[in-house]
C-alpha cells in the first residue's frame, strides 16, 4: 500500500489542475472523503475542483467544511482526477474519463477503473484509506480535513457500531480528535437536526409493523397517503427498516414502500441470511445484510407480502 | 491521580473479602464497571461479592460476563467495599458504611463518601477512571473486563456522541479492543434487541408531538392507555425525550406521562437552556441538559403544558 501511497502523492505534485470526485447520490463517506483533500490539495497550490454530480446534495451533509465549494460543473481542463468511495466508473455520473485517474476507495466490489487504484477493503471507510495515505507521506491533516474524514467514518460505521470498527479505527478517531475534531460537533450536525415530518412518519408506520415466522421476520408498510399526511421526503424512510430490524428476535425486516413507479422493498438482516438473494431475485440488488428492489406497475401490498413471506420462509429453512 | 490509584491498589492487595457496589437503578457504566473489576480481583485470589440493590436488573445488560454473579444480598462479612459511578452514599442502598470504601466516579457532584475517593470529572465514564487506575498499576484487562469497560463507555457517551468524548476516549476503545473487544458485537447487544412494544409505543408517543415557541419547545406526551395498548413498560420510553430534542430547531423537549403517583416530566436541552432549574422548581433535579420531575396528584395535561410553557419561555428569552 506504501508504494501505492507514494505514486499517487507524485502524480499529485506534478498535477496542476486536479477534479475530487465522488459517486453520484452521495454519503457521508463520500462527500466527506473528497472534501477532506481539498486544504490538502489547496495548500499545495493546486487548482482544485470539487465535483459531484448530483443535485441538490444531500443536507444533513451541509456543516462540512467547503460544502458550499461542490458543484456539478466539470471544467473545461484539468490534468488529474481522484475518486473517493466509488465502486465503479459508471456511477462518477461523468460520461468518459479524459484525465489521469487516481480511485480511492474501501468497497471490495470495485471494478479498479483508475489509472492508479487504491483499494483497502479492510478499512472501515473510504475516509480512513486517505487518513492512511495522507500519514504515509507526511502530509499535514487540518481541523478542515480532518472533520471531513471523521464524519465519513462514523456515517460509515454508524457511529462506531458496525463490523468494521477494530482498533484502527478507534486510533484514526483519536488522531482525528488531536486535529482538532470536536466529535460532539459532529454527532449533532448529523444526529440532532432532526425532521419532524420523519417522526411523524414513523409514528404512522411503526403501526404497521407486521410480525411473523416466529418472529423471525417483520414487515413494515410506507404508504403515499403516510408521506402526504405527514409531509414526509423519501430522505424520512431511510432508518426505518434498520428500526424494525432492531427487534430482538427479527432476523429479516422487509419495509414496503409505495412508490410513483410501483413498490420499493427494502430488505435487511440481523446475522445470517443474505437477503441480497431475494432482491435479485425481483430485479434489485445490494449486500448481504442490506439490499432492495422495486416491483414496477400494479401491486398489492398484502400480495407482496405473501410472496416475500415465502421467499423468507425459505431462506430461512434449516436455520436455528 | 497516580498516587490515589497506588493508594487503593495496596488497599486492594492487603483485603481478602470484597464487595463491589454500584448505584440503585444501575446504567451501563455503572455495572459495566463495577463487573469488570471481578476478573481482576479473582485473578488476585480474593473472594468477591458483586451488590447492586436493584431487582431486577436491567435486562439489556445481560450479556455482560458474569451478570450472573450480581447479588441484592450484601454478604455478612467483608473487609473492602469499592464503589462505582455512585455520586452519594444514599444511592448505593445500603443502610450503613461497614468497611473500608474506595469510591470511583466521575460525577462533579461526587460527595466524596469514600475513605479513597477516585473522582475525575474529566473521565467519560467511570469504566474510564478504573481503567486508568488498572493501567497506571500495570494490572492486565482480560476480554471479560475490557467488554465490561467498553459497554459502560458506550452507554456513558451514547455511541461516541457526548461533549465528554476525547482523544482519551478513542485511545481507550482502541486498547479495548486489542484487550479482546468486538465493538460491533457489544452495539448489537446493546441497540438490536430492541422490543416490538417500543416501537409500538413511539407510534403513538410520536403522534402527539407539538412544538411552539418558534419551534424551539416541543411536548410529547406518553399516557396510560397508550402503556397498556402497547403492552409496553416504562423503560421503553426512555428515549422519547431525546428524540424529540434531535428535532432541528428544538433547544428543549419535555416528556409528560402518565404515572401512578403523578406526571412525570422528562427534560432535555439541546446547546443552552438549562433544564434542571425548572426541575428543581417542580421538586425535581438533574443536570443542565436532562433533568425531570414528578407533579404528585391530579393534573390534566394540557394544564401542566401551560405552565411548563411560561417556563420555558422565560428560560429562553433573551436567547438567540
Amino acid at each position: 500500500m506504501d508504494n501505492l501511497f507514494k505514486e499517487a502523492f507524485e502524480k499529485i505534485k506534478e498535477s496542476n489542475n486536479i477534479v475530487l470526485i465522488s459517486h453520484i447520490n452521495p454519503d457521508g463517506d463520500a462527500l466527506g472523503s473528497s472534501l477532506s483533500m481539498y486544504p490538502v490539495l489547496k495548500r499545495m497550490g493546486k487548482k482544485v475542483t470539487i465535483f459531484n454530480a448530483t443535485k441538490p446534495l444531500p443536507e444533513y451533509l451541509d456543516f462540512l467544511p467547503n460544502f458550499n465549494k461542490v458543484t456539478d460543473k466539470l471544467p473545461k481542463n484539468f490534468d488529474l482526477m481522484i475518486s473517493f468511495d466509488c465502486g465503479s466508473f459508471d456511477r462518477l455520473g461523468i460520461e468518459k474519463k479524459t484525465a489521469f485517474l487516481i480511485n480511492f476507495d474501501h468497497h471490495i466490489s470495485n471494478t479498479e477503473y483508475g489509472d492508479i487504484n487504491i483499494i483497502d477493503p479492510n478499512a472501515a471507510s473510504t475516509s480512513q484509506v486517505v487518513y492512511n495515505f495522507c500519514k504515509s507521506n507526511g502530509i499535514d491533516i487540518d481541523k478542515e480535513s480532518a472533520t471531513c474524514m471523521y464524519t465519513a467514518l462514523i456515517t460509515d460505521t454508524g457511529s462506531f457500531q458496525y463490523e468494521s470498527v477494530n482498533d484502527k479505527v478507534f486510533e484514526m478517531a483519536a488522531d482525528m480528535v488531536r486535529c482538532g475534531v470536536e466529535p460532539a460537533y459532529v454527532s449533532k450536525m448529523l444526529f440532532q437536526r432532526d425532521r419532524l415530518s420523519r417522526l411523524r412518519l414513523l409514528a404512522k408506520a411503526y403501526e404497521t409493523i407486521e410480525m411473523c415466522c416466529d418472529g423471525r421476520v417483520a414487515f413494515v408498510e410506507v404508504t403515499r397517503e403516510m408521506m402526504e399526511i405527514t409531509g414526509a421526503i423519501k430522505e424520512d424512510t431511510d432508518t426505518i427498516v434498520n428500526s424494525v430490524r432492531a427487534i430482538a428476535p427479527v432476523e429479516i425486516a422487509a419495509m414496503l414502500r409505495e412508490d410513483e413507479d410501483g413498490i420499493k422493498i427494502s430488505l435487511r438482516s440481523k446475522n445470517y441470511a443474505d437477503v441480497s438473494k431475494i432482491a435479485v431475485k425481483y430485479g434489485g440488488g445490494g449486500h448481504i445484510r442490506a439490499a432492495g428492489a422495486t416491483l414496477k406497475g400494479e401491486f398489492d401490498f398484502s400480495k407482496v407480502k405473501e410472496m416475500l413471506k415465502k421467499d423468507f420462509q425459505n431462506l430461512l429453512k434449516g436455520d436455528k
